[in-house]
């Protein structure tokens, strides 16, 4: 093990700063091109591009050997070269979206997906992901919804947690086939107004700790390495030049000592944003709010040497940054081995194996929501006619945004499935229309096959450029060409299923009520097609539950359920009253809220009960509920427990997830779900910021969603 | 001048809390079934009532006279009883609604429609009215935004003012003619989220400050004698119980010791909104948070005696109070003449005046704005025969919300309007749909009436229960039966001018892009008719200016020009890469923008100069533009400076509104308009809360809206 203060010691100072910068590969190419192409534009030198202390998305074992070993031929000091890639929902072997996954409300799975990812990356030689995103999400408007797991500080906190534990294991430092995980975007990345990418951020600091801090914390107390900063401003600071965020909160109150990256250009982009006259003030500025690393632009190398030495910034500062990311890089072991995991042997037998692929097919089949279900319209029976119709019936785009090492042909398509699970006879395939356009031919050809079929399925959706990054939507209807297909079709009277493939939610008006079943599979990612025959035939019974509420329409975005009640809250009593807090034209609620879901069985709730009417500061309470499967086929639920505090000091969220249980039961049985429930789980940001909980009285609900479910009452006493 | 201290004396506690309540005058009704209703179910006693401090909406002198009357033979110690009523944009003559007069950028005409409205109310016996509503807006959604004057700070600080002087005069003692004015909702009623009414409010402190705050400030520095709690929360604690707001913002900072009093119920909505248990915490917060008088509940009737002798509430909160009632009492002459300017005779003579109708008409004409005037559609001429058609054709409905003192069949309605202007037989008028449904019997005899004209005019929009209070609409377009009623017309090939009233922002796909020319009319007042008659047929020129962003869409809500730039701006040059801050299927900016409006003229402006590069913090800059007329006719434009802080320490707007004169050109004239610019307009509230310029580049825009106008730069030397 390398002593790394002494090695910190030898290092100039150039050489410091060139450690706090990552590039693309391209930068680092003795391709003689470079030096007039990127590097030029960049104001970077050949020197400072071979020494850069990180690199990122390299693709495979191949490229970042000969990149490690390009590098430490040239390291003076032998240090190695750390590299990162995005690895969001899989490498190779794609699973669903995040979105998605969180619509599994299984923690094992999200683990395991998160472990594959890491095995698939590692034996490529990636050392860290840039993940998890564990940003909280209400504006389905954003189209980086599909990489959170939604609305709840809760339930992402679970899942931070869960995808910390997947990516880094136990034991990061002895196990070759993990990689450290990057928690982003720090901080509220998910608040952007308007629900346009990059958009300004604002809320109270309350606000902030209250709904959008826990899952980052969570990540770290996870023991998550690394943390990216937010494209947006924190309460007016871009948050990569933001001191109290970073210095104060982030370091100091929090303890993070682990290494700090700016999202892409972050730095830079402080010009823009209005904060810096120029990247000198931008390097300043991020290297004293504590940003380590730089990435892929060159604020850092080509001004911190100059403000060093006109005494403008700490050389301190800089020692540190560069000292955490040694330190990382020999948690990772680089100094004893810097190809770490590659291997290109190891990653022909590893990546899209076929245990992979069927972890795949099985959280892909887990994270499908059943949103309707008429007259039994699903599971479909072997030997019915299917017209599979729509986009999405033989489309490879099912991997979702931030799939770059995925590809698309291997992806199994809906037809693939379909025909694999029911024989190629059964299933009579029609395009009908595109994502956004149909021709009279298309239409004509859909209701001829629609017309010999016994079941129609309809494969609509959004193509997945149309969310992720900077995929921002302000109409989050389906297409219209999509809206009109269905339209076309419902005369012939045949029933009808959608499978819908999208990243966000979308208002479902001229979808829902059309049609007799929904199945909302997100983007599935690799082995999408067969889970989706899984679900639809019923060797998979449904049950994936929302995440995020599925708005009415926009017009009444954000709408999510952990909100207040404000003081005139709408009742079903005061509906046709005037003064009270609705909408004129539609109704307060989503159309499906957090929590949603149907199974191919029923499932009925009784005998909730509380352990006791008064809960003392030191105690449990226990919240107990029957559960029983009312119907004919097994299945499972994910029993949610929420809580409401009457009267705080400050308003509180009408209900607030404190717990959750996914449970399989077969037909007629039932179990009885019990949660504990202790004073600190009551606890919440008050107006002076203390974390503590009120005395008083609160409600509890053990339900199906966030919408049904009776209150039970107790006491807090303090 | 009685010595209020020593009457304070004298009263008991119960005398003391009765000051701090209002009610309607039904509670005071002597009336036997009153004891079984109203009063009964607030729980409040007959000698409660009859002793209660101020009584709000009572009509007529007639009215009050009795009540006063009556009420002081029981006064024990002769006080007084105060009056008010929501006097809002008139009270028997209708102006526009606020967000039309907002549209003048006129300080004269606001001060003088106030003026007019505390003439009329004082002769009725009204002694205060909760106006000016200064919240400010960026939500069209939200009802009440025809309410406000829109959407910038200053623009909103300076009404604030206008209102202010014409309300209260600068001799509220000495001129019975005012009446004191009482500015509301404090604070930040108008970013209730998701435009939802009563909905949560949150953001930081800093931007209260920066955006929210300022229009209530100016109200007060400009002596409003009251202010009005709001119904929503401020930072998770509703402002009616919100001490930190109340006690140490505006009573200790801002220094203000004028009676605050809640919003209707507002006290005993802190139950649902979930931070009192019952009224007598709800009292107890009010009281503490510095809520003078509790509006329409009897939360502090029921309970303070109790607190108070209990110890919970310190007796000196009371008396602090109480006095603050009584100060306003004394100051209003009511110890004197308790009667003040209530008169059944003037009341006759002053409501609804010749000179009141003149000023309406006037100050409606120059609230509307032309949004569209193709191949000069407008104005009409003399001779030509006009089909008037839409549900406004023939409407007594253009008062607009919180117009409870008009009366629409006053209202001149726009066939009475513009068939005054061009005689009876030069106008066919129709129905053509209702607001929201047609039937084919209307659309036909439009189609009949259109085919006899030469212009169609289009009188359509929102009717006035579409926005107000609690007027919350997640659709912001006009009702379909409107849109295809232009597209049923539209196939006859004739000019069509559309008539727009409304009380909030729309999405004009369907209206804008399908006809020749649109004038945006608002909600207009009783002399509507007339003043669209004097628009639309060139009597007066159009000059009004948009102070609330018209958006592309809901989808794109909120939209506003004083926004921030984002790390990574939308520029033309960028407009097809995928990473920057856009939405994928709209346009960023609004369909029309903050300050714009068009002309039956034509302006250029030319010669943008400034005196000086450099300011410096003690000097003061000049900006100089030249403005012609570049048409035949003579009219007045709106000269809009703003300002942009390049590099803060916090992200500043792109542009902010820092000064406007509306001048009057005669075709071919050119006036050169400077606008002085010092150190202190450049300040703003830095992260630390203190109120501060930055050192460095400025640009300055000179131009006809937020829109156009090229930047000149200056840096700020200090």
């Amino acid at each position: 093990m390398p002593n790394l203060t002494a090695l910190l010691e030898k290092m100039t100072l150039e050489e410091k700063i060139f450690q706090l910068m990552q590039l693309t590969p391209n930068f680092l190419s003795e391709d003689d091109a470079n030096l007039t192409g990127p590097l030029a534009w960049m104001g970077v030198t050949e020197n400072m591009a071979s020494n850069v202390g990180s690199v990122l998305s390299a693709v495979g074992a191949k490229e970042t050997i000969a990149l490690q070993k390009q590098y430490m031929e040239n390291s003076r000091l032998g240090i190695p070269l750390l590299l990162m890639a995005d690895i969001i929902h899989g490498y190779r072997t794609i699973f669903p979206v995040t979105l998605a996954i969180g619509s599994t409300w299984d923690m094992e799975l999200a683990e395991k997906s998160a472990a594959i990812a890491a095995k698939e990356s590692a034996v490529t030689g990636i050392h860290v992901t840039f993940a998890p995103m564990v940003d909280l999400v209400r504006d389905p408007r954003w189209g980086r919804v599909m990489e959170s797991t939604g609305e709840d500080p809760y339930l992402n906190s679970e899942y931070a947690r869960a995808f910390v534990r997947g990516f880094q294991g136990d034991d990061l430092a002895g196990d070759m086939d993990r990689i450290a995980a990057c928690v982003k975007h720090f901080a509220a990345y998910g608040a952007a107004e308007g629900g346009r990418d990059y958009n300004t951020v604002n809320m109270s600091e309350r606000q902030l700790r209250e709904t959008y801090l826990p899952a980052y914390k969570a990540a770290l107390e996870e023991g998550c390495e690394m943390v990216m900063t937010a494209f947006n401003t924190v309460d007016g600071i871009p948050a990569t030049g933001n001191k109290w965020l970073m210095r104060n909160l982030l370091r100091e109150e929090w303890g993070f000592d682990g290494m700090l990256i700016s999202d892409w250009g972050a730095v830079s982009e402080m010009i823009p944003h209005g904060v810096a006259a120029d990247g000198a003030e931008a390097a300043k500025k991020a290297i004293e709010a504590g940003v380590d690393m730089e990435m892929m632009t060159s604020n850092y190398a080509n001004h911190l040497k100059d403000l060093v030495e006109a005494g403008e910034v700490d050389i301190k500062l800089i020692d540190e940054s560069v000292l955490r990311i040694l330190k990382l890089k020999d948690k990772l072991g680089l100094f004893e081995n810097p190809y770490r995991a590659a291997s290109e042997e190891r990653e022909k037998e590893v990546l899209l194996c076929d245990e992979h692929r069927a972890a795949a097919r099985e959280i892909a089949a887990k994270s499908f929501v059943l949103l309707k279900n008429e007259e039994q319209v699903l599971p479909l029976r072997v030997g019915q006619k299917l017209a599979l119709i729509g986009p999405f019936a033989q489309n490879g785009d099912i991997l979702g945004p931030w799939s770059i090492w995925g590809k698309q042909e291997e992806a199994a398509q809906v037809y693939a499935g379909l025909s694999a699970r029911a024989g190629e006879d059964a299933v009579i395939v029609a395009r009908g229309c595109d994502i956004e356009f149909a021709t009279e031919e298309q239409l004509q050809e859909a209701i001829a096959a629609a017309k010999q079929s016994d079941v129609i399925v309809l494969a609509l959706g959004e193509s997945s450029e149309m969310s992720g990054e900077a995929g921002s939507r302000g109409d989050i209807r389906l297409p219209q060409a999509q809206l009109d297909l269905i339209q076309k079709l419902k005369p012939l009277g045949k029933p009808m299923v959608v499978v819908l493939f999208n990243g966000r939610p979308l208002d479902l008006h001229g979808v829902l009520e059309e049609t007799d079943g929904l199945l909302e599979v997100w983007f599935p990612g690799t082995e999408g097609g067969h889970a989706i025959a899984d679900v639809l035939f019923g060797d998979v019974n449904p049950s994936g539950r929302l995440t995020m509420s599925f708005p009415y329409s926009v017009g009444q975005v954000p709408v999510y359920y952990n909100n207040y009640n404000t003081g005139r809250p709408l009742t079903p009593q005061n509906a046709n009253e005037r003064y009270v807090s609705k909408y004129l034209d539609m109704p307060n609620a989503p159309l499906l809220p957090f929590g949603y879901g149907l199974s191919y069985t029923t499932f009925s709730y009784s005998d909730a009960s509380l352990s006791t009417a008064v809960l003392n500061a030191e105690d449990t309470l226990q919240v107990s509920v029957n559960v029983t499967n009312t119907g004919a086929t097994v299945g499972e639920e994910v029993v949610q427990l929420y809580v409401r505090d009457v009267a705080g000091e400050v308003v509180r969220p009408l209900k607030e997830l404190k717990g959750f249980r996914k449970i399989k039961l077969q037909p007629g049985e039932t179990k009885t779900v019990t949660f504990d429930i202790t004073e600190e789980q009551l606890r919440y940001y008050h107006a002076d910021l203390q974390h503590k909980s009120d005395a008083g009285e609160f409600h509890v609900f053990a339900g199906p969603n966030s919408r049904d479910g009776e209150p039970q009452a107790f006491r807090l006493q303090k």
